[in-house]
């Protein structure tokens, strides 16, 4: 017997954030929302192309998406040439998905379209500063979040690679991007062969919020949250144990501050400015 | 009869992008992917409310997506309290819906939690840099994304509010949000009384490249769009006559030449480094 939509609802929120969340079964879309409920991420794909038309449907869909004062700042570069997917595997040899996956694409803020509206029309663009950039990244980040949920929609699975930013200049100039246009991440895409186990996520307690921020309770939500990570989805290794030794508990905050005690990406906002933003 | 997904699918794409895009009918998740091509901003609802059940399902819906090396850098602020609303709305009076939608949302890059991490462990963190700024940054803007599109296949609408910048401190004062929380957008959110109009989008052939950016094309494909919008969607105002004068063709270049012609937000990085974030 098929499991309900709000069945799988269900178990998959309680599996993501320790709480059943539910809704009564006669609300629209709920087989949608369970798929992406139940989305993790995709390492392994089965060699089956991506059928052309298909692609094209998660473009269309994923550029539909809200973008800041219609500016639509956001482009897709499908990685189709082998010899230049195997060089930004070669940057990125942590991840051989990058060269197995059927297909790979580079998602990318845009502010050259709109500079060049004002270049060639001969008019200062008086915008030049942090609000700029952002705008784009996130009409970027829009555009691959609707991808990504898209193609699990269409069955099949995908990986971002932000990693794509530890050699972003490499990248734009393997990929011919013009000033002020960068990548905000690459994306792996395939039919599944196999997904990642599921992540549990912070409690919605943590980062659902009424009204305003309660900072005071950030320490217990973490605490809660190292607790069920080590019960439900303990990790296999711990990160750089030559510094910081064998913890007896290995939660998300020890993980994560093994991670990032190191610099990483130091160079982005020099390569930003190279591509002519100002971040003022 | 009812219409096919295929059959909505290519005609929304030819509305949106000037291009039949559409799949074989046997692929899964066509209807999603036909909600999600037909979406268009919701500014009127009705004044049923979302039920708490249901804006639950959408938050954990919306946080479930992909975020960059699980570090979660991202909240939801319901804002709940009349007065709080009523202040956002004085501060954005022509966004009137930002009152009369039965829901009112900040969504936020959050790197706090993770300052905080290090801060109780007292381990230096050593990424204060543009990169990690932008990770908060995609994260809620990700989060956003999929709220978005959760919403709508639930049968909801949805209106991005990015002005909340406009007033960025002001806010964050009002949610209490602490150091390096930061608003991206906010949303307003119900059961729609009427959408805007479909807005028909610059070509896939303009957003969409193969292995480089041909930025040589882009005086073409601006123009082009600037032909089919003036077509099939014409402006029904033009913006700052005083100054430009009336044109008497007035497509998507002329409007946001016209747009960003001032400036606009330019104190945001301020806010951005107030809040304790370096863009170096």
């Amino acid at each position: 017997m098929k499991t309900s939509p709000t069945d799988r609802i269900a178990s998959a929120t309680l599996r993501r954030y320790g709480e059943t969340v539910s809704v009564p079964g006669e609300s629209p879309g709920l087989d949608a929302l369970a798929v992406l409920n139940e989305r993790s991420v995709c390492r392994r794909y089965r060699p089956d192309p991506v059928p052309e038309s298909l692609l094209r449907l998660l473009c269309a869909t994923a550029l539909a998406s809200p973008t800041k004062s219609d500016l639509q700042q956001a482009d897709i570069v499908r990685v189709r040439s082998p010899e230049k997917r195997a060089v930004i595997h070669r940057l990125l040899p942590a991840s051989p998905w990058i060269a197995a996956a059927p297909e790979f694409l580079v998602f990318c803020g845009d502010g050259f379209r709109l500079r060049r509206v004002f270049g060639r029309r001969g008019v200062a663009f008086s915008n030049e500063h942090l609000d700029a950039f952002f705008n784009a990244a996130v009409d970027g980040a829009i555009v691959l979040a609707t991808f990504v949920q898209a193609a699990e929609l269409a069955g099949l699975g995908s990986c971002p690679i932000s990693e794509v930013r530890n050699h972003a200049a490499t990248i734009a100039e393997l990929l011919e991007l013009p000033d002020w246009v960068f990548p905000v991440a690459g994306l792996t895409l395939g039919f599944a062969e196999a997904k990642e186990p599921f992540s549990p996520r912070l409690a919605l307690t943590a980062t659902v919020h009424v009204d305003r921020y309660d900072a005071s309770r950030v320490e217990e939500e973490l605490d809660a949250y190292d607790e069920r990570r080590m019960r439900d989805r303990p990790y296999r290794r711990q990160r750089q144990v030559e510094r910081f030794g064998t913890a007896a508990r290995y939660g998300w905050t020890e993980d994560k501050l093994r991670q990032y005690s190191e610099t990483q990406r130091a160079d982005f906002g020099a390569f930003v400015r190279a591509k002519r933003y100002r971040l003022d």
